[in-house]
């Protein structure tokens, strides 16, 4: 199983383009602060005229777009006394691995773009732009995504076997696996970036995670992730997968506590911590249609699944998912809300 | 219409990346020339240990694969006394038209590849990386196809107006008005080239040319894009396509004299032209099999024969010209050689 975790490509109504507003919400309210971070942080050495700057998980757009270029105006705003603007010339990296839909995202870039555009088709756990070539990088949903899913949690005979698609919280064994593979992947995401960034760069990191004492099961996501077990369990009932196939089927996803992320972040030498905002997420903002939550979810947890059980399984789970979406609308408008972060790390 | 032009992607029995051995075997017969011109007529500061490669109109590969891998290695080759090798990384921008299929490219990039590869989507007859960012750059195959059909030669009220899909050679007037155009196009890609490569960088031009006295339709290329010609006129005979559309339908592809192409390069004043090579090329290296050639230029000229028509009839003349092709094995045969270049540019 490719634990590489790919959004479904393409431009059509299943797909993360059309399916990236909830993940946009979060770049929008925190693009005065990028602004802000840029305009008193960032300190790089202007003199070759080129600014590079990275998106690591950048999918297929268009959020990444937005991204890119409201830290190019930023930038641009930063430096319109100092410097002859016209002589300053941007590089975009639009970094993701290499089964992303890169065509996609180069068919659809802004025609208007004043930068050049590459795409990197690498896994960003590892070095994928030469050192100290980075002036500005930002992450954006991705870091929830592990590089692959631990041993244990897919042996049945160990005590961190995970009876469940993903990591719910409840079981303690379970959250450990998850969370050791979580700081190790963290940690050379962390390291990779650094020998990337000039001294003085800085990194943007944004992403979901979750309040002291809330269970990952006890929010909407979680809740929709079980779903989506439930609802291969019954498939498997019907006989259309192997019961054993679905065993060892695991999510490679772990949404972290923000003291955990804090912590891997403080461990690391390279940065310094600039800015770390937890800001709490209304669930009001997602809305509550089962047709709109379960395609959400298909565009971006369906191609793991398709690719374990194969397209015809994956559509017919997403069927059932939204059958039961439907029965679980009293439970959802219940669920605990999660948290959104926004991290400022300036390279040392 | 498109006239953006590109080879048909994906992996499958009738792709580029399965058909494009001809192409290849230029860059092979050039290999020793490409080292001996980066041994002795590179000259970069390396001091920033990072050494960028691109190569222009890259298509899916493998052919891009192996010219930037020859390339690569002539630079650690050269440099291998004189600095620390291990420190020095190289970064290779794979440049085409964002209607190429990135996707597949970035599938098929060799596993054990040493250096950060980047995909560029962008037309390269304008500027497509940061101003002199670029130490060795190749274009391979690439500069017979003109950025847009002349206008002349699509109006059927002008002198210049060309009755067949491309420059056959024996209308003056045609031929003038693809050869004002290729000139534009050339000067504009010397010129944004020579803004993107450092003062000391080499730039190396392969692709085909016509030798003195011989027109392209007496060349096997000319033959059969004749006969994708006489095909369309028969399917628009059968009433599938409307004679109109045909009329108005010219393939963007001038094939140069070499006189030319030397011409339009001591032109610019960007250069020194450190080597310019014309090799005969033997017809005898091409199999005179319908199935063969049939499919070879359905690759490279089925993709804009689909945009203009349409899928099912680009597949219909294929049909049809595979017929006609074995109907004209005799014809080939006795085709004129073409010839190819070789070229290698310094940038003052």
């Amino acid at each position: 199983m490719s634990t590489s975790f790919t959004m479904i490509g393409g431009e059509g109504p299943e797909s993360y383009r059309q399916h990236s507003k909830y993940q946009g919400g979060l770049l929008e309210a925190a693009t005065e602060k990028i602004n802000e971070a840029i305009s008193t942080k960032l300190d790089i050495d202007l003199t070759s005229n080129l600014v590079n700057i990275a998106d690591f998980g950048c999918s297929t757009g268009p959020n990444t777009f937005r991204a890119v270029q409201t830290i190019i105006d930023a930038v641009e705003h930063k430096y319109q006394q100092e410097n002859n603007l016209e002589e300053i010339e941007f590089q975009v990296f639009f970094n993701d691995s290499s089964n992303n839909d890169f065509n996609t995202l180069f068919k659809t870039l802004p025609p208007a773009r004043k930068y050049f555009a590459t795409g990197v088709p690498a896994s960003f756990f590892g070095r994928v732009l030469p050192r100290s070539s980075l002036h500005v990088g930002v992450s954006s949903y991705s870091l929830h995504f592990l590089s692959k899913i631990p041993k244990k949690v897919k042996d049945c005979d160990s005590h961190a076997w995970n009876k469940d698609i993903h990591c719910t919280g409840f079981s303690k064994e379970v959250v450990r696996a998850y969370l050791d593979q979580y700081k190790i992947d963290m940690e050379s995401f962390l390291t990779a970036r650094a020998q990337e960034l000039v001294s003085g760069g800085l990194l943007f990191l944004l992403g979901s995670c979750l309040p002291n004492g809330v269970q990952m099961s006890e929010t909407l996501n979680g809740m929709m992730i079980d779903c989506i077990g439930s609802s291969l369990n019954d498939i498997a009932k019907q006989g259309l997968i192997d019961q054993e196939k679905l065993d060892t089927f695991k999510l490679p996803i772990y949404v972290a506590y923000a003291g955990e992320i804090k912590q891997i972040i403080e461990d690391n030498v390279y940065y310094t911590i600039e800015r770390f905002d937890i800001i709490s997420q209304e669930n009001e903002e997602i809305p509550l249609d089962p047709e709109f939550l379960t395609v959400s979810f298909k565009v971006t947890v369906g191609g793991i699944v398709a690719s374990h059980f194969g397209q015809h399984v994956m559509e017919k789970t997403f069927e059932v998912v939204k059958t039961k979406t439907q029965e679980m609308l009293p439970q959802l408008a219940n669920a605990k809300p999660g948290m959104q972060y926004l991290i400022v790390l300036k390279r040392i």
